[in-house]
């Protein structure tokens, strides 16, 4: 999308000479160019304005260019922006207590990073040093990260309690709607899903095994909600064993479900939360305003490097300004409902209007899931196979959307519904109506 | 060190209340309170003003509270904070063109990151990619980050590629005053270390071998200045086998040697500077001001993924604040001479300065080495066997200098004397009395 402005041309042209991109070959990238955003709109340098109904990476949960982040970045600016981990921080000590606040019962303190993938590094370094075990239990369909490598390069003492990434095993998780367990309802799912894990711990030999690692809902992999009874079943089954439990909410937390984290969001039938032993987060938490993550943890955990030293860090971990913006946006997330508003939208008109979509569309439109702000249409070429869509259908209804002027959020076969959590009514109806537009245009 | 004023005493609490902190036993730690900064100087809430030799954790290059760069967090939070990595955004090209310009010939495009270790991370993955190899070749007196799994319990697609976090080999560099292969000269000790790596790398097979990753200067390790030849020597080995060089200038680069780059520090005899294939940078890229990092990489690297998918990517990745603050470093670092600063400082005042410490206290200064605002001072227990003094010894100086008004750096036996680019004459010669003072105290 090669702009029209100078400085447009400009943007476009410094990134294609010099930036080198994740996830992609280089050659032929045609990147559009973001200039400015605010709430679910962003535009380019052209005067093209976009509906955000991506969240970017699926993180600015409090839409974009709020005040209340914004404003706390620039007074945190003015006295202190950078400071070593190991010095305290009046901004650090309020973002942790706001964090934990959240969390509820169950939880003592927090380490700081600065994304998801150190999140889960950490993680998982407690865990591996909490248990004295080895292995990681996580799922295929799933994303933690994409770091594996530097403390095992590193020379000095810090290599030696860290040479560990191995050991990972992946088992299926439930997915109803493309069973790896021949079910036929979502309580099948879950009781297969869960005898699969016992049989994958228990074939794995229990006492080898750290932690099971899983996204409480799977985000990336497509809004894989899990079925009743799933997160239980798991919290039963790393109980019976001695395995820590962590949930990776780097994409689900902090508002996305329209609860503070997506365990909140998935009670059993009898109103109990499940609740893991070390949580990672990112993303939402300050909606990505400045690069930040951490692990929330239990204090049996942090009991446990009271004498014992945690051989992990960063230069940014506990970063100020990264900190005021969590303050910043805990605080205006709370005090403006828009947690609230997620939950209500989610339920509302998100949720009934993707299924009117559905019934629209129905030999495309295979399934539709999710909850608050985090849902996904799985698309399909045939709605009784529900062979996925070719990948030249989803490059189709990209290209619509963006001329409609909607910022979609792709992944493999699905179109991911995953706006701000501020997003409106009026917002949501045209997003669908958009969406609506593409579907039709194929 | 339990803070007196309420605002002191609050931040003080919360972080041992909430805060788990890196590289340490949870239960003993007395943090320091840090307010703000300005310069080399950082001050706690209870009036009490530190001369920073510490630079943090040695990246605040540009000195705190720089207005430069604060203004360009400032404008850039004005207009966007956060974009994701597909999309392209100005403040981002700017900040790789002058990165690029800095690191001069021989290199083409920057792929940013949050920190110094997922840059390594980033820089092993191209490597191991580039040449289809496996194994990375690293110091033992290293440090590269604290990342090594998050990519392994990833179960999507992206694992697939990265499952490598395994052949690592460490190998000894050149370290005159501990020499590792009984030299008795800067010359042989090169000799000698390239000599071991040569075998090292046959010993390993060097069709095996995809990256020697090497800090230019080893600096948590020691300010461990290699010995004339060594790095043209490393490169050579490179050449003959293969084999990615990757310097990692996180610590050494941006302005900490004097130059913009440490290898651009040391030239061999006929003037000639060792290029690498990767550079990997941080703290002093932006001082800190937000955390980023990145890989600096070569044309040729570069265009190995043109038609090829880079398996790498994270949701930071040339964040738009981080972008602004290294421009607006940059830019004021060049304008405002403070590079230059740094390499006159070091070689002018602070060069001699701790000569003259080490000729007055002979007994415990075993060593001085460094260049620019990159020194270390060896300190040992017996100038003859040059046993290194015990931890008491270190933690009496510490308590010393900071009673003192002096913020320090210590690792292991050394204390390592690290002020910002920007210091002046007059606060080296402050900070050479203080330690003088303490160990005078001893
Ligand atoms: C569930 C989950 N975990 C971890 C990560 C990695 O986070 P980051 O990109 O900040 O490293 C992501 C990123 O999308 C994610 O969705
Ligand atoms: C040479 C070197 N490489 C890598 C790192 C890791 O950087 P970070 O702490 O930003 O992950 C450091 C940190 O001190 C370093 O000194």
């Amino acid at each position: 999308m090669i702009p029209t402005s100078d400085v447009g041309k400009r943007a476009y042209d410094l990134d294609r000479a010099y930036v080198f991109h994740s996830w992609s070959a280089q050659a032929a990238l045609d990147p559009m160019v973001i200039a400015g955003g605010s709430g679910t709109r962003v535009w380019d340098h052209d005067g093209n304005e976009y509906l955000d109904f991506s969240s970017q990476l699926v993180n600015v949960n409090i839409g974009h260019q709020h005040s209340a982040v914004r404003d706390a970045i620039k007074a945190q600016a003015d006295v202190l922006t950078t400071v070593a981990p190991a010095h305290a921080n009046l901004a650090r000590g309020e973002a942790a207590r706001r964090i934990l606040d959240r969390a509820g019962e169950g939880f003592s303190k927090v380490f700081f990073t600065n994304g998801g993938a150190d999140a889960n590094e950490n993680a998982i370094r407690m865990a591996r040093l909490y248990t004295g075990r080895d292995k990681v239990l996580s799922m295929y369909r799933s994303y933690h990260g994409n770091t594996g490598a530097a403390v095992v390069a590193t020379g000095d003492w810090r290599r030696v309690p860290n040479e560990y990434a191995r050991g990972h095993v992946h088992f299926f998780g439930p997915f109803s709607y493309r069973s790896e367990f021949w079910s036929d309802s979502p309580q099948q799912e879950s009781e297969r899903a869960l005898h699969h894990l016992r049989r994958v711990i228990q074939s794995e030999g229990a006492a080898s095994i750290a932690a099971i690692l899983i996204e409480t809902i799977p985000g990336t992999a497509g809004v894989l909600v899990p079925p009743p009874g799933y997160l239980a079943g798991v919290r039963a089954l790393a109980d019976e064993f001695g395995i820590v439990l962590i949930f990776d909410e780097v994409m689900a937390g902090f508002g996305r479900t329209g609860d503070w984290f997506a365990f909140q969001s998935l009670p059993d039938s009898s109103g109990e939360i499940t609740v893991p032993d070390l949580i990672t987060f990112a993303k939402g938490v300050n909606s990505g305003y400045v690069p930040v993550g951490g692990v929330i943890i239990s204090p049996a955990i942090a009991a446990a490097f009271d004498e014992t030293v945690f051989p992990g860090g960063l230069t940014y971990s506990g970063h100020p300004l990264a900190m005021a913006s969590i303050v910043g946006a805990l605080d205006a997330m709370e005090s403006e409902g828009i947690v609230a508003n997620a939950k209500r939208v989610g339920a509302d008109v998100i949720g009934p209007g993707l299924r009117a979509l559905q019934a629209k569309h129905p030999s495309i439109i295979g399934e539709v899931r999710g909850l608050g702000v985090f849902w996904a249409l799985d698309l399909v070429a045939d709605s009784e196979t529900r062979e996925p869509v070719s990948p030249s259908v989803i490059g189709a209804l990209k290209k619509t959307l963006l001329s409609l002027g909607l910022l979609p959020f792709f992944a493999d076969n699905r179109l991911h519904v995953v706006p701000p959590c501020v997003v409106t009514d009026d917002e949501v109806a045209r997003a669908l109506d958009l969406y609506d537009q593409a579907f039709s245009s194929l």
